[in-house]
């Protein structure tokens, strides 16, 4: 009988310590039952939204998770045992699942996808052609409103949603921006990427820089972080500028976070913000799929991976999001 | 040789001290060029958007009027004398001119109207048929994307514009709260207007007191005010409501006002807002005015008027536009 490790939420965590509020437990292997799935998961795929399901705040995405559940988060997962018609042992998967060896999953309950293992590098399927590149195709596109030859700015643009972002914008037309921080991210950026411009956000002020690099000011922001970074794009964004509000990770866990200093331009500048979730398209995935699969194909849009080995260490890997220690996507790997 | 009497500028208004900013000077009637016109000023229209002429701060609409500038606003004038075209001594118009007996304008400068004198009442050139309805129009059911069936918050509800807003919500089927300041006014929107509710903002915890008049969220918030209002609403906001930013009249001439302070809903419930700039579709007007004149012909939507009579009492009902001590449009007359 194999023992299954799950990590639990013992506490809604205080700011960014997880390390205190989750706990990696032991259980017997879990029965399934009609309609339902076994699998073994290869892939965790961390992301930094996953954290608002470890609040206590009514005002999150959904309701809290109850303390004690598992947390969950996005796997790439064989099926070991299936009792569901739609799903055969072997099939890889994408689904909402645990940070656990095993997962139960309910396919009546969505968010469960067979993935095509044509695709060369089956990590792509939470990359490239995951929901990070669904976010950034529709936040982008949609929510953003971009049109060739505009000014496009991305915060946490060495993320895998940022990354994404920025590429689809590249690709899209338009004069590129990102925000990282560091030097090594912003040459990763400039260089292996082909942004047009960096701004290191631990370098200095980032109002000022971005001034320098974008004077004709931002038609579209895509903004992962919020916080400061905000306040330092607002008054760069030009007249009629679009901000898409993917993700707030500088404030995630965080009470009483001032909001936009100078939201008075939302008005003078006529600016339009708009907030989404991802969730919301992730139907669209596999039709968008298909527009972005041939861009990762011919080597137009990549997405690298920051591994790291082991279900005992994905705190490792989740501070990461918070702390801005990697480039690209952030994957727990548990074995093939 | 008759004198004109001019408002003029004289220093940037410090908070809504225009008493200290502004002085009526004495001048000869201007003589006008080829292509101008001079109009003798009817009825003066006071707006609180024009406050921001009244700014050093290069980040308003427009570069800050220079010292010693006549005031600007829209009056309803007639025609004195014509070098254009295509007016006539005698047209009623509608046009940006100065707070003055008299006004040399350019119509080649755009934004010069001539009016329509089957309207029974040609205030409403500055009420429903004016600006502000357009304003409200186009804020209402274009920025706030308003559908039947959902519930229209509209902040400064008994203001010009907000009034405009909630009575054409509740045409298009809207479920309509007003807010206003002091319990005459509440009782004018729900009684007199026929809206749903009102809240006075000047009478406790206005977030719980639109918890309680709007239990299932906001759906559209028409916001002219912003500032504790906009922190307010926001907690009460639907999933995927939509703020339309119309004004924000309380943060006006005031520094450091600190932005919405529950920002982070923009994400946790998808909204969208939309600042906008009622300029921009200022060539609409008249298509609007054929489908807001039958409404107003029908008694389905009503304009009244705050009328303060004399050029030299222009800061009095200025004054009224910050303090909320005004019901409807607030109009200087002048005289025929």
């Amino acid at each position: 009988m194999t023992i299954n490790r799950i990590w639990r939420l013992e506490a809604y965590p205080k700011g960014n310590d997880f390390a205190s509020a989750v706990r990696l437990s032991e259980q017997p292997m879990p029965a399934i039952g009609d309609g339902e799935l076994l699998v073994k998961n290869v892939y965790l795929s961390l992301d930094a939204g996953t954290r608002m399901w470890m609040t206590a705040r009514e005002d999150s995405y959904s309701a809290p998770t109850p303390l004690g559940s598992a947390v969950i988060g996005f796997v790439l997962a064989r099926v070991v045992q299936s009792r569901h018609p739609g799903f055969k042992p072997g099939d890889l998967v994408r689904a909402y699942g645990q940070w656990a060896d095993y997962s139960v999953l309910v396919p009546a309950h969505g968010d469960i996808w067979v993935l095509d293992e044509s695709v060369a590098d089956m990590r792509q399927h939470a990359g490239v052609l995951g929901p990070n590149g669904w976010t950034a195709y529709v936040g982008l596109l949609e929510y953003g409103r971009m049109q060739p030859g505009e000014t496009v700015l991305v915060s946490a643009a060495a993320g895998a949603t940022g990354l994404l972002a920025a590429q689809i914008a590249k690709i899209a037309g338009s004069r590129v921006i990102g925000i990282a921080g560091g030097p090594e991210k912003g040459r990763f950026l400039t260089e292996q990427i082909g942004l047009d411009a960096s701004v290191d956000h631990r370098a200095g002020d980032v109002e000022a820089a971005l001034r320098a690099v974008a004077p004709g000011g931002i038609d579209v922001y895509f903004d992962n972080v919020g916080g400061p970074l905000l306040d330092a794009a607002l008054p760069n964004m030009a007249l009629r500028g679009r901000i898409a509000v993917c993700g707030l990770v500088s404030t995630y866990g965080r009470e009483g976070v001032p909001g936009p200093a100078r939201y008075d331009l939302v008005l003078m500048r006529r600016l339009n913000i708009a907030g989404f979730f991802s969730p919301d398209f992730y139907g669209r995935g596999e039709a968008i799929n298909r527009l972005t699969r041939p861009w990762l194909e011919d080597g137009r849009i990549t997405m690298p991976f920051d591994i790291t080995d082991g279900l005992e260490n994905v705190l490792v890997a989740y501070a990461k999001l918070f702390t801005g220690g990697n480039i690209g996507k952030v994957l727990v790997h548990l074995g093939e």
